[in-house]
């Protein structure tokens, strides 16, 4: 008798990203693809060209961050049942926000239960959560500061983070709600960080099935009262906002939001690198944009320039809103001698002679 | 005294509409743009070319499609405020779905207050709506079909909607629960229809706006109890699923769903130029897809050109979804020698010697 339903499923999920780490350790051992992703893997069929064998490398390291929650409890099992079978080490880290009474027990017990799923190394890391952006943006900064910090420490190949697609669905809403075009919309991404350090191998997973395999493997698992705490937008949309939208559009909406992230993301690098590309082609010799070539190119790509132009000139882009694009492009577009723009960042923008100049000060 | 604001700001909208519509008029009588939109208009700055004088041309007539409702009810009372001042003619329509009892008199009455509005022609247009696609999709194309009737038969210049912000944010809403990219996440256009025939003055007036308009100037409205009919898709967003995202999200969520509509479309179209011009760089002088040729392509390009080449092999392009192409994609990015792949539309696409082959049959 093969495991339930829902186990095989984390464990595939997980071998599936463990594969794809080690194929990259082998291709390339001291310099990994930032964004590899499925596609990139050479096909498999009749042309593929046989490998030469190589020398053994040591057995990479794959960490799991675990909140001990079902998700990453659940990412956790799998990566223990999967990486031994595979040549892996397998650590865990979870990480204290500091910001309960009784959040430092909480961490240690989180660490003797993945020590108990055979984990090693396993460690607890105390954060402190500043204020900027928010309270969910400054936790979610100090928590990435840390892996960071214990993925150096232990050499570790990735560390794999136990969103799923529901987490992805409500990531794609938020987006949604800035209002700030496809880029906001593509969610998070199954490879990430530097060097593709962080791996998500549940983003196609749904979050009841994480739940049942830890049921199925009898893990106990802890609700974070965050989780369902209507202070916070993720909660409010997760209990709210996202069963109302089921209820008045179908069951599907999660799948579709999450289809939705992949193919924004996919719309949004095509359109970063023709905007990379148009950029070159509509400076003059002095590397000044010229209005003429920037009136002649799809507003899609026009904006982008703009944007891209408006950052390095000093504009921090987590302020730079759609509305100031908008009116930095109506220096080419809508062009009545208007004055100069005032971009976050003292970045200034203004037409001069056919030349559109974006500087600070 | 000036009007109330909220009525300055639909004839100030329907104004801009209409000197869009005249600048169209004049510049180019007999072929007007499809999608001219404000960012085509020549720069009214020291560049501008004096135009030379023209003949007369005889007074373009607007016709205003109006349901009785508070949204083309205020649509209608702007355009007859504002056509005679800029020398057009204003007309109206409104069609009768025949799908409640007392339809006909209903369109009867809106005949009759369009008349007291000073519009001229007006008429009503009773419609047979058939099943095909749902009965909102049906209500619509019988909708459509005659609004396009009337105008040909009145040589209107274009045809006014009542469309708001908050039925683009509904409709955006509607396309993200498809999932199939940001084309459909683009909502309706401003300018849309054969020869930009379609002109939607309010997409960036919130309904209240119409309905406090409709107040000021004590028109009596109509509402349409399909709107509020939990059995309509779109009814339940709107009493249900928005206000839920709204309490989660917070209040500027219609408009974020608005200007998403915007900049996808930009983004869509943009996609949908390179996908063109992609298309002829990868086929062989036979005019068949070269594989190598798609497989460098990006991503969010190669998959526009795979779903091109399916509708023009005969692919209905309403039952071509997402998961289709993907399938097709794989016998690009991921070759493992599998079979042919089955479209809608009896189209079959399979791999064929470094050539990916998508016909009927």
């Amino acid at each position: 008798m093969g495991p339930h339903p829902a186990v095989a499923a984390i464990r595939l999920a997980v071998r599936r990203v463990l594969h794809d780490i080690l194929d990259e350790c082998t291709r390339n051992p001291d310099e990994r693809p930032r964004n590899p992703g499925e596609h990139s893997r050479p096909p498999a069929g009749p042309g593929r060209i046989p490998e030469a064998p190589r020398e053994r490398e040591p057995a990479p390291l794959v960490l799991v961050a675990c909140s001990g929650g079902a998700d990453s409890m659940a990412l956790a099992s799998a990566l223990a049942f999967e990486a031994p079978r595979l040549g892996v080490r397998a650590g865990g880290v979870t990480v204290d926000h500091g910001l309960q009474a009784g959040s430092d027990l909480r961490a240690a017990e989180v660490t003797l239960r993945l020590r108990g799923l055979g984990l090693d190394p396993v460690e607890a890391v105390a954060v402190t959560v500043g204020r900027d952006g928010g309270p969910e943006a400054a936790a979610r900064d100090a928590r990435y500061a840390a892996l960071d910090a214990a993925a150096e420490r232990h050499g570790a190949a990735a560390v794999l983070l136990g969103h799923t697609r529901d987490d992805q669905a409500e990531t794609v809403l938020l987006g949604l709600a800035r209002g700030s075009g496809i880029r906001s919309l593509s969610g998070m991404a199954a490879v990430s960080g530097a060097a593709g350090r962080y791996r998500r191998p549940f983003l196609r997973l749904d979050r009841q099935t994480a739940r049942k395999a830890c049921m199925a493997q009898s893990l106990s698992v802890w609700d974070d009262p965050h989780n369902t705490d209507p202070a916070y937008t993720r909660s409010r949309l997760r209990h709210e906002g996202l069963p109302a939208l089921e209820k008045a559009l179908g069951k599907g909406v999660v799948e579709a939001l999450a289809r939705t992230a992949q193919l924004s993301r996919d719309d949004a690098d095509a359109l970063d690198a023709w905007a990379g590309r148009a950029e070159a082609g509509v400076r003059d010799p002095d590397g000044r944009l010229e209005c003429a070539g920037l009136h002649a190119l799809p507003p899609a790509v026009r904006r982008r320039v703009l944007r891209r132009a408006a950052i390095d000139a000093g504009a921090p882009a987590g302020s730079l809103f759609a509305r100031h694009i908008e009116e930095v492009d109506r220096l080419i577009t809508g062009w009545r001698g208007q004055g100069a723009i005032n971009l976050p960042g003292r970045v200034v923008a203004r037409r001069q002679g056919g030349r559109l100049v974006i500087r600070q000060g």
